[in-house]
């Protein structure tokens, strides 16, 4: 974009010719696709299947950069995510910005072209957006919306249900846990802590594709952002006729990450993943998922972590490492922030 | 919801306990419908038919309280009505807020009640959902996306474009402009003015399939939102091989918009509106269009201002009321932040 502004002035989310110029050097320019280039309030999207998921998300991480990546690879992960884990392919996003007034354009560009390489890579489409711009001091930076439509095949309803779980079945997640919410509170100035912990942020809906393919017998998946994997099973085996059991000894937590949440009390059971799913999968069909998962980069410390009892039933509990037993409820209060 | 909160707590978005109660005690309570009661990350649509149009917006409106409306409102019919516009009838929307800690919770929940009733009337479900809370200071009260899928019936994507305009197609718009920024000018505390003016806030999707109902000859539509009438034309004209011209005296100002633009020295062809649309239509289909837009009482006011002329390309132009002529450009700059 040419000298004319060095920072986002309210200007820009007049609609008017500001808008128009921001709208077509920076958002157009990146973002550009044949549906975009319609540059319509609506795009329109044709023969989009008979069954969509549908889906959104508000990201106001702070900070807005951190380790491993920044909140525009999260609006775009985080979105790609919640619909790969409803068992649809990802293909159409809409992505709102709110900017404040003194944003630097430079960081803007940043995250819209970290948005659009990761949306290239994703295979997905950015097809419509929106930007506002608030005074000074009435948002922090930048915070972006992304809605997603994804198309599904196979009628697989049932994972978001969870509704074919048995006594037996095997719960599998894809790696490490608590990466993303502690390399965000490591990345936070006031901190002042130095680890070598990186955010998980990524697209997973390439390696969840790949494990649809390898068994019909997926029978729940969800990421585990907020709350982490903790909220998830506690969430998942509320009110069920079953209980969930997961052995510390198989979740992986990696040495920073231990650090930081031995330093400041969190407990990682529960810090946020930005590119963690959990799946519950029938047990014949374990290993050929775990096989399938490891396949991928995101998958490649894939482990099976627990199993659905006939015991407990309607609760999540862990088998700590030193052979005793605690219940995992779901998060309660406010643990971290403005992770996502 | 119980009186364990008056206000929202980080702890609301924090995926946890509260954000679980937060969810199932305020929009689930209100928002309630067989998609969203899926609970899922993604809702499930089925047969969304061969054509969609796919919208986002986000709202920052200071305040969030107006006569004629608030965020809420502003979030549902925003949303139905860039679907609208585009041909499309409006479905699905999903809505995202990010709420400044704090916040008190019976405005949050009034504003919910809104846009639960708007969306009812309007007949759209609000099928998915997300919530994050901000630490106090870094927003300011609350913000909304919504994002909107809705349905083409008759595949009249020439609506977006504009592309069957033609030389001598009517200019129409559903009633009087600047209502909507003028009431919300004039409710912001620190301008103290007292003035009889309500926002024209509105869903038009009803309106609007009442006239494609009545001619198969509208060309475009345009919501005529941030940067008012003047910026839809001026960006409609812009390169094409025709112009606009907009008699000022078919255009209805009223009076206390009047009254407000001259003492703060706005020009009332670029103060935001929310509840008009601006029309194209083929001359001799404008008076059936006419017709249908004024049986709705979103259209009772509704008039033909101005036509598609061969002179003036590439340009829109107002013949002003002494009869002068004066180019209207696209609003550059700053006019009114945070109007929606």
């Amino acid at each position: 974009m040419k000298n004319q502004f060095d920072t986002i002035l309210l200007g820009h989310g007049s609609g008017g010719k500001l808008s128009h110029d921001l709208i077509s050097e920076l958002f157009a320019k990146h973002f550009d696709n044949d549906i975009l280039r319609q540059q319509s309030d609506s795009a329109i999207i044709e023969n989009p299947g008979n069954q969509l998921a549908f889906t959104t998300d508000s990201f106001v991480v702070d900070p807005i950069f951190f380790p491993g990546g920044d909140i525009g690879k999260l609006a775009i992960a985080g979105t790609v995510n919640d619909l790969a884990v409803s068992g649809a392919i990802p293909e159409y996003l809409s992505v709102g910005f709110i900017i404040e007034e003194g944003f630097g354009f430079k960081d803007l560009e940043r995250i819209v072209i970290t948005m659009a390489d990761e949306a290239k890579k994703a295979g997905v489409k950015i097809v419509t957006g929106d930007t506002k711009v608030v005074d000074r001091g009435k948002c922090d930076k930048v915070f972006i919306n992304s809605s997603g439509i994804g198309i599904l095949d196979k009628k697989d309803t049932h994972i978001i249900s969870g509704s074919r779980i048995k006594v037996g079945d095997q719960i599998i997640i894809n790696g490490s846990i608590g990466d993303h919410g502690m390399a965000v509170m490591a990345a936070r100035n006031e901190l002042n802590i130095t680890a070598d912990i990186s955010s998980d942020c990524a697209c997973l809906h390439k390696m969840i594709g790949s494990a649809m393919e390898a068994s019909s017998q997926i029978k729940f998946m969800r990421d585990a952002t907020r709350g982490g994997l903790g909220t998830v099973i506690a969430e998942l085996a509320k009110g069920k006729d079953f209980g969930i059991h997961i052995h510390e000894d198989q979740l992986i937590v990696n040495d920073g990450v231990r650090g930081i949440c031995e330093l400041l009390g969190f407990d990682p059971i529960y810090v946020a993943n930005e590119g963690k799913v959990v799946m519950v999968v029938a047990a014949e069909d374990a290993q050929h998922v775990m096989k399938a998962l490891k396949k991928h980069e995101t998958g490649k410390n894939a482990a099976i972590i627990g199993e659905i009892t006939g015991d407990h039933k309607g609760k999540a509990w862990l088998e700590t490492q030193v052979g005793g037993k605690r219940i995992i409820e779901m998060l309660s209060g406010q643990q971290l922030p403005r992770i996502c």
